[in-house]
Order: structure tokens, then sequence, then C-alpha cells
């Protein structure tokens, strides 16, 4: 048995999601059927984060185990024949026995993309969340900096989520202006369940004055969902690296 | 009666070019049922350039004519939520009596982006051509400096076309390299069917070395169909804009 790494690229307009789901095309059931016509064996193929339905990733990193004496150089090639338009495989190592694709990863980074504009753009908004108003930067940059260091992140929780531990360390965050687009970046040790989007529809609604950038710390300090707004959506979204 | 301009933009991906064709989803049919949901109204757009199947627009025009009196400040709009997310209108005008998007069109300009990456890319490859090789810039260069100027362009009609006059006037041409892309963009006052994708795959041969980058003038003076290579695929293509 070998255990390998791979990196993953997805356009995830057309997936429901990363995690298998019966009946359904996801990211990992893609990527399984896959190493199946390539190495004849059903493996699992575990993946770093599960990102949602129409959430992108550019570097998703998923992990398995197989008896197949493939060389790894060959990997990649092999796996992206095999693969459809929207996913590709963009590296391929061996990884040591203890090596898991989540446990083991020390910090994601996730980007989340505003495009402010009157008009939408069919060119453009496939990967990017099209706000008609330009949300005010400083409020919004004010709000992202109180998440850095170690916070419970409760009151950013979906409710669907199973989080026992709601405490993670962000250990950077912070909008870039790059007109037309704004982008939020955020580096963290773990994510809750639609933990981003939820930070972003927040810092959105405090960049259009709805609430004060004070409510992000309080939000943090009480745990209180309440003053957590509606996530953004998840086309804006992208997994960009899983660090370990 | 009133003549109105649109400007649209598109992703060509599940067009079936821009032109009606009965049972086929195309972007003059989309644009004409969304005004015809609008106005109550079954009126023609006509396009300033049958864009092919796969071929994306920033900056296509049409025309149509009216009897409706809803203000020119609302067709934006109202057209946009008309119309599927792959389709938008970018830009609403009255124009004058004796407009047509086609034939009063002075230039287009075309841009054709090349990706050169080991590796495809989900993310980037829906709206460029990926290929595994960096070409040879100087080469392709050469090339697309002899196209400048007024020359017969029948080497580089596909088959399909029925021009009679194969004549055109290039205002520039050139490559443009922006890493991980080189971008031919060529300014001209018509184009004929396939011409822009038929220069790309014959330069793209002499980037690699395949041809002379002086077969590109010998085609132009021979107008010998024979020296043109396969045609660029479509989804590196998009029409940028049309100037009257």
């Amino acid at each position: 048995m070998r255990k390998i790494k791979l990196v993953l690229e997805y356009d995830g307009t057309e997936f429901h999601g990363f995690q298998v789901q019966p009946g359904l095309r996801t990211v990992q059931g893609e990527i399984e059927a896959a190493i199946r016509r390539l190495t004849g064996e059903g493996v699992r193929a575990h993946g770093a984060a599960r990102t949602d339905a129409g959430v992108h990733a550019q570097g998703q990193v998923v992990h398995l185990e197989t008896c197949s004496s493939l060389p790894i150089e060959r990997w990649q090639r092999a796996l992206n024949h095999r693969l459809p338009p929207d996913l590709a495989v963009r590296g391929a190592e061996e990884a040591p026995e203890g090596f898991h694709a989540r446990y083991s990863a020390r910090w994601k980074t996730y980007r989340y993309a505003l495009r402010y504009d009157e008009v939408r753009s069919p060119l453009r908004d496939r990967f990017a969340h099209w706000v008609t108003v330009k949300p005010a930067l400083p409020a919004m940059a004010q709000a992202a900096a109180s998440l850095a260091g170690s916070h419970d992140f409760a009151a950013f929780a979906a409710s669907g989520g199973k989080s026992e531990n709601t405490i993670r360390t962000v250990r950077a965050a912070g909008w870039e202006d790059r007109p037309p687009y704004l982008y939020f970046v955020i580096v963290a040790d773990g994510f809750l369940y639609k933990m981003v989007r939820n930070l972003v529809g927040t810092m959105w609604d405090i960049g259009c004055q709805k609430k004060d950038p004070e409510v992000m710390a309080l939000a943090l300090e009480r745990g209180d969902r309440r003053l957590c707004s509606t996530p953004a959506p998840p086309q804006g979204l992208c997994l960009m690296e899983v660090e370990y």
C-alpha cells in the first residue's frame, strides 16, 4: 500500500459540493471514479475541506491509499485524462504513511471575490459574487482585523454544522481592493461549516452600513448567531491552498 | 418605430453560436425571446458579427426595431432580468434610423487567448485555449505584423464561408505576453468566416516552428488555403468591441 497526495482544482458550479452524495455529482465522486478507471480500485479520496455546492477550489488536497505500482510522476496526467473539464489534478506526490489530507492540514486559505458593477457580467460572474454597489472598505477592513488570533467562531457556524469545538485560529484575514473586485482572504487552521460565507455576509452588511464594524468582535465574544448576517453566495468562494 | 442598439456580453460555452438555428440555443434566439417577454413583440435582433459556437463576446452589438415606448434607460435592466446568466446587456441606447449593427460597423476587435501551462486549469480554460508549450513569440509577432493593411484573406476563409469579396483591412494585429496568457488582438473592418481562428492556428504552427513566419505573407499574396493551418478552437476567442 502507498499513500498518494493530490492537489485538485475545480470549477464548483456544476458540482453538488465536495463530499460524495448518492445520485449527485460531487468532486469526491468524480475523483474516485477516475482512480477506479485508472487502477481498478475502489478507494476513498479523503479531502482536506468539504467545500459546499458551487464553491470553487484552486488548491484542494486529497489523499488516497492504493496498491497500484504506477510511478508517481504519471498520476497527474493519467488522472487528468480520466477527469471531466471542470476538475483537474494540479499536483501529485507520494505522502508519508501518517499523512491525512484533513487531519494533517495546518492552514487553509480561502478567498472570497465580490465584483461591484452596475451590470452583471457573464464572463466574470461565474467566479465572483456580483453586487451593484461598492461597499465601504474601511469598515469592512476594521471588521476583518478583529478576526486575527484564536476565537470562538460559534456565531458564524451554520446551524447545519456539527462541530463541537468552535474555536479556530486565524493567521491572517483582510480585504484587497483590485477594481472591479474586492477580495477577502483568510488563512486559518480550520473553518466551521459556512464560516467564510457567514463572515463575508456579515462584513457586507457592515460595508453597507447596516451594521457597525464592532459587531464582528462582539459576535466573536458573545457567540451570538443573531449577530451573523445571511451567508454570501457560494460562487464567490474559492479554496486557494492547504498547508501542511 | 424606434431603433435600439444593445451591447451584449456572453459566455459562448453553452450557445450554438450567435445566429438563430431551429431547435438550438443561440444568442440571437435568447435575446429575441427576452425582447418578446419584455415588449410582446417578435422582432429580429441583427448582430454585428455571427460568432461561432463556443466563441465569447464582451462587446457584441445588435440592433432592433420596436414599437415599445419603454424609456431607453430602462431597457438594460429590464432585459437582463429576462436573460439567462450566460448572456447580459451591457449597454442600451437609441440608434439613428439609418443605423445597422452589421453594415454600419467600421471596426471590430477580436482577442484570442492562449494559456501555456503543463496542466489544464478548470478555473481558467473556459475562456482560453490551453497549450502545454509556450510557442516562440518573436516568430508569431513577425507573422502578425504582416497582417496590417488591406489584404485578400481568401487563404484564411473557412470552406463554409460565402464571402465573395475576401479583401479586408486590418488596422492593428499583434501578440501580448501576459503570463500565463498569450493574447492575439486584431482590429479589422471585417472578418471572414473562422478567419481569426485560422490566423491563430497558422501562427501557432509558426510559433512551434512547423512553419516559417513568411508563410503568413505568402498566404495573403497567393490566397492559397493549403498554407492555412487547422483553426484554433473556439473557447479562446472573444469579440471585444465593435466600433461605428
